[in-house]
C-alpha cells in the first residue's frame, strides 16, 4: 500500500475504519499515554501544535496529499469523510499557507468530521476555536491558496515525519498528535488501559512523597553505574 | 518614495491617514478576508503572532526604523503618533530584543495609539495584556535596549517581508497582520464587504450539507484534469 | 565550581541556597525588572517559554544535566529537592523529547518543588496545567525517554545559553527566565525594589500623557546625533 | 511491512535488493532527473545536506532506527551490509549529535558500503572527505553518542519526511537524496532515460535562443490565463 | 509604483537600467563595501546563500514574482532579459521548491544573463557550478514546480526581506546580495571607491601592527564611556 | 570566576594562558577527539561553523563579549591579544550582524592572532579564505556595525552554550569547536594521545574487515537487551 505515497490523482471511496468505542476510549487516554502504550510510535513532529488549549481527541484519518498552496483536494476530500473522521493533510513540499479556514470547516462539521491535523497553516484561526472545530498545524497564516494541481485522498502519506494510513486512529491532544494502526488499535487500547492503571497508582505513592528511586527500585542499578553523592561541592573538589 | 527605505535620521511629522470610518471597518473583517480582497498582497511574516487572543484591529501605520538592540526612536515615534493609529517596527538587521514593554505602551496608549507590530521583541508580555494592549511580534524576551544610534519615524520600511508606508492600514488579528495601501483602503473595504457577504453565503449552504464541489462546480475541471476515483484500495492495486 | 561544567555521575547533596523573603520578592518583581535591576545578565534564551500563562514565580535552582532522550537524573534530582527550588534541566547535546509528565510533576509538587525550567521537551502539558505546576520549556513533545545514561544533579551548567549555579535564584514570568547569583540576590532585589519604585513613577507621568522625550530630556543628544524633522514627505523629496 | 515501523530490536538479516546494473545507471542520471521520472515522489528533505561537493551516487538501503544520542546500532548495521548499499539512518526522535565518524566510515568501506544518508549528526566530517566517504546528514557535530538502548535494522523507516523500505534504491548527489522502491527501479531508470534525451534535446533549443515559452507552446494558455504585456510601467499606471 | 507589489498577471517589457560600466565596477567592489557605501541599505536576508564560491558580480535586477510551486513565470521572464541582466525572484507565500534548474539557465545564459537570486529553492546545483551560473538562494531542493499559476514580471517585489525594483543594481558574492537603486548606482559607486581608498590606507597600517584603537582615535571615547582596565581578574576580584 | 558573566565596561590585561606545545598539539588531534578525550564537554553549538574547509587548529581564548550590532569591543580585544591566540566573541543577545571583515582580520594577524570563533555573523568571507585568516561563526552577512556601547575583553562567557574562560584552549576545524579548560589542557593532551593511539588501532582492524561488534565483544549485551534476528522480514511476520 505504500507503495502509492506521493501518487496524485487518487481517491480512495471506502477505508476501513477501527471500531467506534475502541477510537473514543483511545482519545480519553490521551496522546503521552497511547504513544507510550504502542511501543512509542507513531507521533508526530512537536513542531505540529493545536491552535486551541485543552482538546482531547480521536478519529479516523482520512489523507488528504496537496500541492504547495493548492488546496483543491480538501473539497474534493470532504465528500469522502464520515462522522468520527480526523483530516490528516500533507502537503507535497513544505509549505504554511493558510489551506484552511471557517468555510471548509463548516462543510466538514456538516459531515460530523472530528478534527484538522495540517503539516502546514490554517487561517481563521479566532473563529475555528469559536466553532469548536480543533486544528493541529504547523503554522497559522492568512494566505490562500489555489485549486489547480491534484492530489490525492485516501492513499498512505508521510504527515509530520510519519506515516499515516486512511483510516489510522488519530490521537490528538494538547502534546500533539500520534498514530495507530488501525488494525492495532484494540491491542493499543489494551496497553493503554493497563498504563494508565499503572500510572494511577504510581500517582498516588508519588504524590504520599514515596520516592521514583524508591517505587522503582533504581538505586543499585545507579551505584552500578558508578553514580557517586558527595555531600558539598567542596567534597568533589577537596 | 520607497528610495527613502532604510535611511535613518528622519523624522517625518505629518503623514496621511486614510478615513477612520473606512479603517475601522477593516478591522472588522479581518486579516483573512482583507487579504482575500485585496488580490492576496500585503500579508506579514506568518512568524510574527499576537501575544494576545481574540484581538481584531485596525489602524494607520506610524512606521518606525530602529537599530538591533536600539528602542530609541520608540521615544520620537510616540510623540509623532495620533489616536487610532498602530506602531509598525522594523530593525535594520535581525534581533529578537525586547524593545517594547509597559512604559511604552503606556505612553501610547495615553495618545490613543491602538497596537503595536514589532518585527522583533517584545517584554512585559503579562502586563500588556492585563492593559489591553495588542501586541503582534517576532519574540517575547526581557532582552533590554539602549538608546545610542538613530533610526527613523515615518519613512517606508520592510517589515516581516511587506513594504509598509506611513499612514498605510495595518490590520491584525489571530491569524497575523496585513497591510493595505492607504489609497487603495476604500477599495478594499467595498471588496471585503462583497466578499462577506459571499462567504455568508457559502457558509449557510455548507453548514446544510452541501459539497463545495458542488456549489463551486469543481467536478468537471476535476475530471479533465484526470482525477479517478476507486473504490478501495484493492482496486487500485488490482 | 565551573570546572565541573559538562561532569556526569556526580550528585551533590547540598547546596548554598538564598533567603526565601529575598527570593520571593525578586518573584514579585518579575523578569523584565529583575533582568534589568542586575545589569542585563543572566537571561534565558527565549526559545524557552512557558507552557502556562500569567504565572511569576522564583525558587532555587536544582541544577539536573541529562543525556539526549534519558530521564533518569530527574528521579535522582527529587530527592535532592527542598520546598521552595525550582528545577533547571539541560541536555547534553539538543533535544526535543518530553522528558517530565505529570508523574515527575506530582513527585516534585510534593516535596515543594515550585516550577521546572528545561531546555528540552515536556508531556502531559495540559494536566501539568491543571495541575498548578508551572513549567518552562524548549517544546513540548509526548515523545518518551530512557533510563540508560548517568547526568549530573547540582553542578554547574550552562541552560538556554546561560550559566546557572546550584543555589542560583531562577525567577521566572511570561517573559521567559532570568538566573540571580545566590550571592547578588540580596543586592540585586535592592536595585529591582529602586527600579520598581521609578518605574512606577515614570508610568504614572506617561500615562498622563507626558513624552518619554521631555522625561528622559533625549531632545537635546538627539539633536546633536542629527535627527532631522521635516514636514512631511515632500520636504525630504524636495 | 509499514507496521513495524518504529518497532526496536529487530534485525532483519536479508533483504531483496534491485539490479546492481540498474542502480547504478540510475545513480549516474542524479536526483533531480530520477525525481521527477518517478512522478516526484520520495525526496527526502532539503535539509539533509551532503558533507562533500561534487559526488553523485546511488545504492540499496540498508534501514537503521536509532535512538537519540545513541548510535548502537550501526554496528550491528555493519554486519548486514553488503557491497553496493547505503546505510540510511533515521533517529526516533530528532537529534544532532555526531553519530558517525572515520572508524564506522572504515567499517563500511571495508565491506563496500557507498554512502551514509543521516537524518541526524555525523563527525570527522574532514577525514570523511579525504576517505572519499560520502555522506547526506543534517548536521555535523562533535558531540559522541552512547551505546545502551536498542533501535532496528532493516525495518521500513521515516528518514527525512519519506517512507525507506530497506533494499530500496537510493539515488544522492548535491541536490540531495530521492528514494525508488525497489520493485519501481527498472521502470523508472527507464522513465529516466527517456527523460534524459528529452532534457538534452531541450536544452540544445535552449542553448541556440530558442525560448521555452515558444518551445513549450506556453503563450496560447498564458493569454488565457489573463497575462497582460505592457511596454513600461508608465502604461500601468497610466 | 510600489503600488503594484504583489500584483500578478502583468509582464513589463521595457525597464530603464543603470549604466554597464558603473554596474561593472559596483561589481568589482563587491557587498559588503557597496553595502556599507550606500549607508547601510538594501542587504537581502542572510539566508539566501551562494550556491557556488569565489564569485563576485553585479547586473541590473529583471524581477519576477512566482506562486509557491509553480515556476511558469521563469520562462515568461527569460523573453524580458538583456545581457547583463540578474534573475531577482520571489515567491507570494515561503517555499523551497527547487523553481530553477540547469536548462532554465542554458536559456538564461543564452540570452547573456549573469546570475540568479532567488527567495526559494535551486536544483541541478552541480550542473550550475559546472556551467559557471551563479547562483543565490535560500534552499537547494530537487523538488520539482508546476506551470499553472500566473505571477509578474518587471513589477517591483520584496526579496530575502528588501525592495527590489526592475532595473535596480543587484551585487552579490560570497557575502550574499545587496540592491542598489537604479538612480543612486553612480552616487553609490562614487563612495564605494572614496571607502575602498579609505580601508587600502587602514589596511597597510593595520597591517604594520598599528591599533585600530589609535588609527580610529577611540581611546578617549572608551575612557569616557566608563571602560576600566585591570591587570588581572584578581585585581577585579579584590 | 563566572559571577563576572554578563559584566560590561572591563577589560582584563593579563590572561594565563596554557603551555604552547600542549595548544598546538591538541589542534593536531582535532575537535572529535579532544572532546572525547575530555569526557565529552565543552562543545559549542553546531551551529558555529567554519567559513573554510580543511582547517584544524588550537589557540589561547580571548573572550570578547559585544552588544548586538557593535563591534566596538573587537578593537579593545585586539590590543590584548599575543600570538597563539583566538578570539571567542558572544553576543549579549542574539545578533547575525557582519561584526567582523577583513580589515580586523589583518590587525589580528599582524598580532600573531590565529583565528575568531564568534557566535554572531561574519562578512569579507571571501577576502579572509585568501587571508587565510580562518572563521567559525553562527552566520556569514556583510551587514555592518557600529561603536558605540561597551561590552567586555577575557570575562567569561557563554559562547555557543558554553562556557568559555579566558585562556581556555580553544580547538577547533571542519567539526566545529571545543572549549578546553586551561588547568585541564596537559591532561586533556595526555587522554587524547591515548584514544588518538587506540583510534589507529581500532582503525586498522575495522579495514580489515574485522566487525565492531567483536572488537568490543557488543553481541552478548545486545542479546541480554532482547536483540532478535530474523532471517526475512517473512519471518517476522509469520
Amino acid at each position: 500500500m505504500s507503495e502509492f505515497i506521493g501518487k496524485t490523482g487518487i481517491v480512495v471511496r471506502n477505508i476501513p475504519r477501527a471500531e467506534s468505542s475502541v477510537i473514543d476510549e483511545l482519545g480519553r487516554y490521551g496522546v503521552a499515554t497511547v504513544h507510550e502504550a504502542q511501543g512509542r510510535k507513531g507521533l508526530l513532529d512537536c513542531a505540529l501544535r493545536p491552535i486551541q488549549q485543552g482538546v482531547s481527541i480521536a478519529g479516523s484519518a482520512v489523507t488528504v496529499l496537496v500541492a504547495p498552496g493548492d488546496n483543491w483536494m480538501f473539497h474534493v476530500a470532504v465528500e469522502q469523510c464520515r462522522p468520527g473522521d480526523i483530516l490528516v493533510v500533507a502537503p507535497s513540499s513544505p509549505c504554511s499557507d493558510g489551506y484552511f479556514g471557517d468555510l471548509l470547516a463548516t462543510s466538514l462539521q456538516a459531515r460530523g468530521v472530528r478534527a484538522l491535523v495540517i503539516d502546514a497553516g490554517v487561517r481563521d484561526s479566532q473563529t475555528l476555536r469559536q466553532m469548536g472545530f480543533p486544528v493541529w498545524s504547523r503554522a497559522v497564516s492568512a494566505q490562500g491558496t489555489v485549486k489547480e494541481v491534484l492530489g490525492s485522498v485516501n492513499l498512505s502519506l508521510v504527515c509530520g515525519g510519519q506515516l499515516v494510513k486512511p483510516g489510522d486512529v488519530v490521537v490528538a491532544d494538547d502534546d500533539g498528535v500520534v498514530i495507530v494502526r488501525r488494525n492495532e488499535a484494540a491491542q493499543v487500547l489494551e496497553a493503554s488501559r493497563k498504563r494508565g492503571d499503572l500510572e494511577e497508582q504510581k500517582r498516588l505513592r508519588l504524590a504520599s512523597g514515596e520516592l521514583g528511586l524508591d517505587i522503582y527500585a533504581m538505586r543499585p542499578r545507579l551505584a552500578e553505574k558508578g553514580l557517586r553523592y558527595v555531600d558539598s561541592l567542596e567534597d568533589l573538589e577537596g
